[in-house]
């Protein structure tokens, strides 16, 4: 940004979903918004990729829900279309050297299996005591914040495949390691999302039945379109300086933007980058320092033709080896008959080490896993698209941030709790699907209106 | 700093011990520093206060141990004498609502401290494996970074006071709950300071047996006014442009300095929180969304004289109930007939939830601690002093860093390594003494080489 200070009502920074639908409800409230964005584009971690023409790659956020009703409303006002995301088939299972077809890895393995469900239900029970505006109050919330869920899951009597397949199913959702967070902020992901069948369980449940035609980025785009010369990119926020009545962020590069409220729309440990004056709270700064982002990277492989369909499989593959542990079908929409795209996901440790491999070493270690998986066909994919999140500089992971032990009980009340004119906003605030788009649209309208009631 | 940029040799950001080493190693080599401090003082974690004439209160840094080599050359260099730690007498222990004397308790608790003293010795063994530059090549590294130090000291079958002891002096270390460390983490906490007996033994130990005649600060004032106006203060760096020849360094409200070469001594998550353009390896940035500063919180109630000296007590508390779970003899040196001084550690928990207390009620609870374990005067102080980290804007917790589960092993390299012209220093860098000023002197004097060796 050059040039003379901008005025606005409400600064918001980042223009990921959150803040774009912050500053969408500050306008609509008939306030200025002016969205200050570090990148050279919109959308935070939405990032569609169009490798070849008509063929959507999402290398960030990929999938709504059935009861992602935010979402559903956004995308029919900014008219962008719903396709399901393709289940039809088995899954294949690579285990203990072994890959295996959905049937009969449901026979071979029924007890694990069975052993793993009664776990979820007992996460659904504890969940059921657990209120996501105050995790910390929950009935039993100081003894399930000081052990980690590897911990509580090594606890629960299960079989090395059923323990290993809790594992790849739940870093799936945390894309950390299991022993990296709390009990209870496990619990607190359960209860934004409802109950584990949408979350944790092996389908891809509820969180993940339907994808944008066109990309999902169409939907930071057209909101940003909206938006208009509100919207200004290359702005990498480093200050805040705040009083009761107005607000100025200083940008690198450039002169200030002065406004009477801001909201902050990054992932806490972004939010915690920037120098405030007056200083944050000491609970406000620590609480930052201890909500990393997660690990994740995505792989993409491109195939003339869903080649597997005819084969009774849907693309989704479960594996204690990797580099991959799940995958799916990320195909366009059937009617398009585009070509066959299977996703496979490197979370956590996988997206760590294998993740930081040489590009080549992990293309063949992918193209080789897919092939045991879905036959010879799936080693030779036409292109290969990947990437993660940790090298970019400004998102510095994904898919999400939870704090480790302690971290709901000691410093969780100062997530969302506005600093005089600074409201808090992106997913990780959200009381509603926290670590979606959904979570990141409730997250932005909350943090909107909070900003409004102090202009009003 | 205002006016036009100022040019060096090194920008040495950080005014810390480390820095301050640093800067002067540098000058010493024959090149020029210019050290750039947030604050509106030198020391960063080092904070003496002199509330009475010739009475100097340690909120921070306050002890150096025998095998402190570095410190006691640094401190004969800089004409400042030692001198030793009160420890003649009794300690006194509260637990199960008992407060007892050293050798009641060690008669009644004789096999719990017994089976503490067996867990420590399995540490000492285990930390015998690890190395501080490589903890994660460890053999079992692997497993050890992936369970807390709260879970392996659950599962050493302590009685409830065995394990409240060894967490309390655990806690004592740390700063943080010990769940919120892995045994790794904790192992090289052993590792780098020499044996457990140097670090968790109950007694005071081997880290912190001198103190400094005229207080701690002494050591950065003197170290700052060697190298005159190539300290500058008020001056907190947002940017750091480099590439493989220069560094260029931006403060809040002021241009720019330029040099060759950046040593970073700021603890990690400072550090992490300046732009740097290029950016950092994702794994670097990863790692210091990793290591929060820990949480402690210094309490000194003052007497006219230290009266428990009289009745065989050495001032040491350890109590399971708090607010201090520690406290210690803090007066001035004997021959100088100053007052009493008692230092009660608010740390971890106690600094988050007593710490947040209103300063009154904290107090009184102090006071009340005080009497039961040192009687009736006790509850009586002339003067309490007090302070914590948290809220302090350059600083934001103490006593140093450590990386929960996961953390060693998947982020651990990037600690040090320096990333083409920017050196890290601070005490959580060093290889022996890390978090202590010992290793905030082997940490800046590294660095420092670094960057000589790179301008050779």
């Amino acid at each position: 940004m050059t040039g003379e200070p901008r005025e606005a009502d409400v600064i918001v920074v980042g223009a990921g979903l959150s803040g774009l639908v912050a500053a969408r409800e500050v306008l609509r409230a008939g306030f200025e918004p002016l969205v200050l964005e570090a990148a050279d584009r919109v959308g935070g971690r939405i990032l569609t990729e169009e490798p070849l023409p008509g063929v959507f790659l999402e290398l960030g956020a990929q999938w709504i829900g059935d009861t992602h009703h935010r979402m559903t409303a956004l995308a029919d006002e900014l008219g962008i279309e719903l396709y399901p995301q393709f289940e039809d088939g088995e899954t294949s299972y690579e285990f203990a050297g072994e890959v295996l077809r959905g049937e009969a890895f449901h026979g071979r393995y029924a007890e694990d299996v069975a052993a793993v469900e009664r776990v979820l239900r007992e996460l659904d029970a504890m969940a059921a005591t657990v209120s996501v505006a105050e995790p910390w109050a929950a009935p039993r919330a100081d003894e399930w914040d000081r052990i980690t869920v590897g911990q509580w899951y090594d606890a629960q009597g299960l079989s090395p495949v059923g323990r290993e397949l809790l594992e790849i199913c739940t870093v799936g959702i945390l894309a950390v390691p299991t022993v990296e967070v709390s009990l209870l902020g496990l619990l607190v992901n359960v209860v934004t999302c409802g109950v584990t069948a949408d979350l944790l369980s092996e389908s891809e449940g509820g969180a993940q039945t339907q994808r944008f035609v066109g990309g999902t980025a169409q939907i930071p785009l057209r909101l940003a379109a909206e938006l208009g010369d509100r919207v200004v990119l290359d702005c990498p926020v480093l200050t805040v300086e705040h009083s009761a009545e107005s607000v100025t962020v200083g940008c690198r590069g450039g002169p200030v933007a002065r406004g009477r409220q801001v909201v902050v729309a990054l992932a806490p440990t972004l939010a915690g980058r920037i120098m405030y004056d007056p200083p944050l709270p000491g609970k406000r700064d620590q609480l930052t320092q201890r909500m990393p982002q997660a690990s994740a990277h995505k792989m993409f492989a491109v195939y003339d033709e869903p080649f597997w369909r005819a084969d009774g499989l849907n693309a989704q593959l479960i594996s204690d080896v990797g580099p991959a542990r799940m995958s799916n079908d990320s195909c366009m929409p059937e009617t398009s008959g585009g070509p066959g795209i299977i996703l496979g996901f490197l979370e956590g440790e996988n997206a760590r080490i294998e993740g930081r491999w040489p590009a080549e070493q992990r293309i063949e270690a992918f193209r080789e896993e897919l092939a045991r998986h879905f036959g010879p066909r799936a080693a030779k994919p036409e292109l290969v698209v990947e990437g993660g999140w940790a090298d970019r500089e400004w998102t510095r992971g994904c898919y999400n941030a939870n704090p480790g032990p302690c971290g709901w009980l000691h410093f969780g009340e100062a997530l969302a709790t506005p600093v005089g004119p600074i409201k808090w906003a992106a997913t990780e605030t959200a009381l509603e699907w926290s670590g979606y788009m959904e979570g990141a649209v409730d997250a932005g309208v909350r943090a909107a209106r909070e900003a409004l009631a102090a202009l009003a």
